[in-house]
């Protein structure tokens, strides 16, 4: 995986050379301040990965990469509003450290700043990226506005948790390898199978992110163990399980999720009660059937053994949370 | 005045094909609001007039006044959020009628959709159009952030300003034109000229806002009189006042704008002190220099005379607020 955080390395310094801090500071000290504070930088990775697997110099996906990365964290800013989350990545969120008038607009300001990064692209591949950019950034709003209604609904079934899954966080890795494909001006095809596994990586991505939030070590999650139950957020584990727990296990987690309990026992209550009904072993199912799906999509394109071996590694790597 | 009122018209057709209410609905409602609410759409008219008048069918230029209509309509609703304001056009504001969460996420999906407004356009033009949408924008966010810096200044300059209004209001009406010009092909130069028209009588108009909100009449302003002085506003009249006072009326001045006394009183009084100050005559001298300005710039283009006539008017008529 030294490749890997080779692209990292490159990628952070071309960030850093990129994002300055200019007039007005109060609009940009916010986004200088997010865009430093860390985090993987998968979706960028990904797509000077992609770049390269397709034969291209993956410098020229800079600032594709740097596009991807700088929306992603502006949805971070007005996400962390909407949620009143005080924390990101241990420290404080945006509209904490400033205000909430201070997220809304710098992070309005850090997606046109998205959007001029393409600006050096000539017009043909411009405009492919554009429309793939803005397609999926709108699906990504879409994204975030069913999570916020799956919060007062209760009759969400799982496929609308899979879409909304899928617009919120898949969309955007999906298309971060697909624009790698597209500078690179790889064949369509090529470049819609990479969407395809980056779309099917994010979705057990993400679904691997609810199993960690209840079953995961701290230490390797990063963050505290049960976050979701207390906030009786609906993740895949809480909807599955009322698909599949008998009556008295299924009123009991209706109950837990309609008080306000923010207790080490309520949490310790619905994990038991997830383990006794097997949703442990049928999450990592369904990661599983994801994982796979795009490592079949995978086997489709034309690239080279190795690559596709890099790839799937980089896959295995993500859903081990090594990296 | 007819064909102003016919592009209005034409133009309002076409958004109403245009936007329509998609799923999710709690997304898409408060778009959909907004853009009903009304309002002169003196953007999407300029750049429609001036698309014919650069010798291209208007109607090539309905995505890119679109574009503008619903940019700027995302700004209203992201300001109102950041202002606390209850009321837009005599209704209410979108985080009134839903909820701050709503505005946010709302108004982002809205500057996407702005931006999918271009995607008809041929690559070459595609691509100078969003360079301009995307400067453009960019400076809108440093508008309103200079504006929300200069609330808690004391030393705001004219210069300052005059700057501050540029950014957040006549660089999109200067665009809004320029992107006619683009779209009919128009020399650079010309395209360049247009664009300087529409940035002096964006100025023109602003200025005019402040001396209205203090000396306009409510039948013709539409909104309240004196709702500046009441909130402290620092305003051309204001900062203009500074300047020329004399250190009695200053300090007077001071010290009304310290105080958060919303009194019929406090208006009547700095009202007055305007007045007595020649603050009428200085701001009318002021509007008549950018307007001015914006004239002159209109004779260095090589369109016909009657078509300079209709621009002339039309600034004339925008700063008498008849249409």
């Amino acid at each position: 995986m030294e490749m890997i955080e080779n692209y990292k390395n490159d990628f952070i310094a071309y960030l850093n050379e990129k994002i300055k801090v200019n007039e007005p500071v109060n609009l940009y000290e916010p986004i200088h301040y997010i865009l430093q504070l860390g985090g993987k930088r998968l979706r960028p990775i990904l797509t000077l990965m992609t770049c390269e697997f397709f034969n291209e110099n993956p410098k020229k996906a800079f600032d594709a990469a740097l596009a991807i990365e700088v929306f992603h964290n502006f949805t971070l800013i007005h996400d962390d509003i909407m949620d009143s989350a005080p924390i990101r990545r241990g420290k404080q969120t945006v509209h904490e450290k400033w205000d909430v008038n201070t997220g809304i607009l710098s992070g309005d300001a850090m997606m046109i700043m998205a959007y001029k990064c393409f600006e050096n692209y000539e017009p043909a591949i411009f405009k492919k990226l554009m429309l793939l950019f803005n397609k999926t950034s709108l699906e990504v709003c879409e994204g975030q506005q069913l999570d916020m209604d799956f919060e007062t609904r209760n009759d969400v079934s799982i496929p609308e948790y899979l879409n909304m899954i899928t617009y919120k966080t898949s969309v955007l890795v999906a298309a971060a390898m697909k624009m790698g494909a597209i500078i690179a001006n790889a064949d369509e095809n090529e470049a819609e199978a990479i969407y395809n596994f980056g779309l099917n990586l994010g979705i057990a991505f993400q679904l691997q992110d609810d199993y960690l939030d209840t079953f995961g070590d701290v230490a390797v999650f990063g963050k505290q163990i049960g976050g979701d139950i207390a906030e009786n957020k609906k993740t895949f584990l809480y909807l599955k399980a009322l698909e599949v727990c008998k009556e008295n296990d299924k009123k009991k987690l209706l109950d837990f999720y309609t008080t306000n309990l923010n207790s080490k026992n309520k949490i310790e209550e619905v994990t038991q009660l997830f383990t006794r009904n097997r949703l442990k072993e049928i999450t990592i199912k369904e990661i599983e059937l994801y994982t796979n799906k795009a490592f079949n999509v995978l086997e489709s394109l034309s690239i080279s053994k190795e690559k596709k071996g890099i790839l799937k590694n980089f896959g295995l790597s993500l859903m081990k949370r090594t990296i």
